[in-house]
């Protein structure tokens, strides 16, 4: 169909500053002529068009004065998205039926799709022909690990190539992945210290918490510059080797920003999904060669050993496909590691190690040298077996310290991450033995208590499993900004939660 | 958890008059303490609590001076769920997990459910605690006819719990649905005068259109009142034996009407999931014995023989297990129904039939008459084979004229339904053939005319498939309410669209 925008009245374009996050809606008054000519209504999905661009939005009717009769007002994603300046001329009109939600049925009803049709849906979720609950039907359509590994592979390369990538004109870019965040797993920033300060390329953009109290992007922003632009990170690289930045700011594998979102709200994230998620973003950064970190473990994401070996053999064999290296590493994921969580107090336990001090927690140098080992061998720059030990050297010798320093530096300069004021001790309440640590209900307090937005907030663990405290002993500290987060985190933690089981007088007892 | 709300200051209501549908939204400022201290951000799932009530919303951030720091804004769903006033109090926490949530997923990965937790997501739903995209995956879920009978039945069940029953007290309440809307199928009005003539308790409710010209109940609105109460809906029933009423405004099955919606916006529409939404809204109206209408041709709902009877046969099985006696007629589904597509238009067919006028529109008296027939042998009052005829014989003898009379006198009136001023009719360019129709570009031209908003609007279809026109004679009358949407429609019918497929010359061509 073609109608010509002309033949309509055009109408006053407002921007309301309500964030629908990256679903663009639109604001229209419900005795509008175009709401009545058009049978628009609450929910519909309507093309707007303004002069040189079109964006199909969302429509929600307004029944009071927010509006003039003439306006139609803009969430921000739309506003943005239509570059529209205050009062701006737009048109609507009834949007093209989307092609590709009919692939999105074939799959629901169970049918294999090819590169084609996987390219049409995601260059269609990119385009933001998709309303949330189209994402959502994709997402549940590819549940239940209903992709093949042929499917995943074409699902990946049609998400790298809807964005950026990047070629850093090397033989050897390499990269990592950890799966299931673990609270406090802030291994990639002492990776990439080691990494680079052994001559490897680690171009390393990181993601912001959304629903953990601490990205690595939000504890590097407590001690540098994390916001760079795809010019500013080819120029710390170039300088340093490696880099710590945001992912943000580049646009790497849009349409996984987008399925991630929807992801989380559901719960739901396939196999598929999250190989194709992970191996985009990497492809999309210029990586080629990746290791894959999953922690398994009881309150971890992955949860057996069966399952993480399951996983482990797809990503391989789809990076086969997609001519990328790829490596597994099967690890812990029984408690948090190192002390902090939280932006700030992850980043004093990274210092830590950096800085080898001598209290430097050994479970996160262990765990990043192991890391930084493994990914040594796989480059060929260690022999077998002996990766971690040379990754460890790095440490002890203070090399790793200097390029972490150099790479701050060349991101905008070394800060010292801040520190709370409010405090908090749980203590123990006798003599015991710490029996498990809930990591999903650790996490949840650092976010009570304002992790990530206030970046000193969050939780120090002073015990781990298996350790024998004395009464009063402090189990852990919970830091705020300010005593009113202090308070909620805190009656959270007193009101009945098992955060951490302990074991008294030989009876098993939580607090 | 239990947070005890009047930890956290109060916020103060405003209320936006945002019409987000059911999806209830709550709006606040990103610089509000709250949003910072809760790590609240868009598209968060929030629990909003007043005096006496609480409700799960989905946050949207302002950025604008759209509300002041200390008020939290309301879509007009939240509000009336609320039941605020201007400036009351309210309290926000983080909403509770939503235990079905993980019924839901275990569907996505093939595990069938039991009684129990269908009956917890349905709740679930019902109670608010579903965002849009958990209704998709749920919808999503349920597809490729994965629900199974057993599935489908405590499915319907548990949808019946979760509102209003109507219970008659009567061996036999007598309903009807048909499955797939041809433009023009009102077959219902006359139904209903039909049976309530033979002495049949026939209480209807029916929906509003909502992607079709018309509904049931917004033709029947351009004749009499139908927003009853229930209190006046058994009032009219008790006084003419039946009603033509609108569903929406009785609570039944609402879980259904949440669905639909989500439904109808991901055209994912399983087998399951309409057998459930039909018979729930059945059994909760009180229903004994129920007839499904399910039109078959290539631009109805149900597009073959073999999709018709798989249908019908799961149809038969859960109506068996919920105790209510289901037949189902196979009708044409290859063109619209009578001659007019829109309230008004729909309306003047519907007089014509049970006014026994000489020109009424045939089809339509006969399809009505056929499925009173049915009913009618269903629950004993004719003989097999002899339905029809007595169906016939009460419009003949004016009682089923007389008995729709009555319904609309109790109901509040009879009134004459609208006309429409502005007209355009399509003529045939040559002598020709009407080789084909299509329904859904029919349906789509009403409603550019504005139907149903417009209750006069809509089309007056002059031709049937395998009519004989001569050059210049009117094909179609589009009907509006005003010049604009005349034009509307009149564009998009010019606009190379295959509306009606016409023989020329021995040469197919389209209009």
């Amino acid at each position: 169909m073609s109608f010509t925008p002309e033949k309509m009245a055009p109408l006053k374009a407002r921007r309301l500053g309500i964030n629908t996050h990256h679903e663009p809606t639109l604001y229209l008054r419900e005795d509008s002529p175009v709401c009545r000519s058009e049978g628009f209504e609450s929910l519909s999905r309507i093309t707007v068009n303004c002069q040189d661009r079109h964006i199909i939005a969302s429509l929600n009717i307004v029944c009071s004065d927010l509006l003039e009769p003439e306006q139609a007002g803009f969430s921000e994603s739309a506003w943005q998205m239509l570059d529209l300046k205050p009062n701006a001329e737009i048109w609507l009109s009834h949007p093209r039926p989307v092609q590709s939600l009919s692939y999105v049925r074939a799959k629901v009803y169970g049918h294999e799709l090819d590169e084609l049709q996987l390219q049409s849906i995601i260059n269609d979720i990119v385009e933001g022909r998709y309303a949330d609950v189209h994402l959502a039907a994709f997402i549940t359509a590819c549940g239940d690990d209903s992709l093949s590994d042929r499917e995943i592979t074409a699902l990946t390369e049609a998400m790298v190539k809807a964005g950026s990538r990047i070629d850093w004109g090397l033989e050897q870019v390499i990269d990592k992945h950890c799966v299931g965040g673990l609270p406090g797993n802030r291994t990639t920033p002492i990776i990439v210290s080691i990494l680079t300060a052994c001559g490897l390329t680690v171009p390393k953009t990181s993601s912001r918490a959304i629903t953990s109290p601490a990205g690595t992007a939000d504890t590097m922003e407590t001690l540098t510059e994390v916001a760079l632009s795809l010019e500013q990170m080819r120029t710390v690289v170039n300088r340093e080797k490696g880099c710590l930045a945001w992912g943000g700011s580049v646009r790497l594998s849009p349409a996984d920003d987008m399925l991630i979102q929807v992801e989380r709200a559901l719960d739901i994230d396939s196999e598929g999904q999250l190989i194709a998620s992970v191996l985009s973003k990497k492809l999309a950064a210029g990586a080629t060669h990746v290791l894959i970190d999953i922690p398994v473990g009881p309150t971890a994401k992955v949860r057996s050993q069966e399952a993480a070996e399951r996983l482990s053999e797809s990503f391989k064999t789809v990076a086969h496909n997609l001519g990328l290296q790829l490596d597994v590493l099967l690890t812990d994921g029984s408690q948090p590691i190192g002390r902090g969580i939280g932006p700030a107090l992850e980043a004093r336990d990274i210092l830590a190690v950096l800085q080898n001090k001598p209290d430097a927690p050994s479970d996160l140098r262990d765990r990043a040298t192991l890391i930084a080992g493994a990914m040594l061998e796989m480059v060929g720059e260690s022999a077998p077996g002996k990766g971690q030990q040379r990754a460890m050297e790095k440490i002890t010798s203070g090399e790793a310290w200097d390029r972490f320093r150099r790479i701050c530096e060349a991101q905008g300069g070394l800060k010292k991450p801040p520190v709370a004021p409010y405090r908090y001790a749980l203590v123990a309440p006798s003599d015991c033995e710490v029996l498990d640590v809930d990591n999903r209900q650790l996490a949840k307090i650092a976010k009570l208590a304002g992790a990530p937005a206030d970046p000193a907030a969050g939780i120090e663990l002073h015990v781990k499993i298996g350790d024998k405290v004395e009464q009063y002993q402090p189990l852990l500290t919970i830091h705020a900004e300010n005593a009113g987060e202090l308070n909620y985190a805190v009656d959270y933690l007193t009101d009945h939660e098992l955060v951490l089981t302990l074991s008294s007088n030989g009876k098993e007892s939580t607090r």
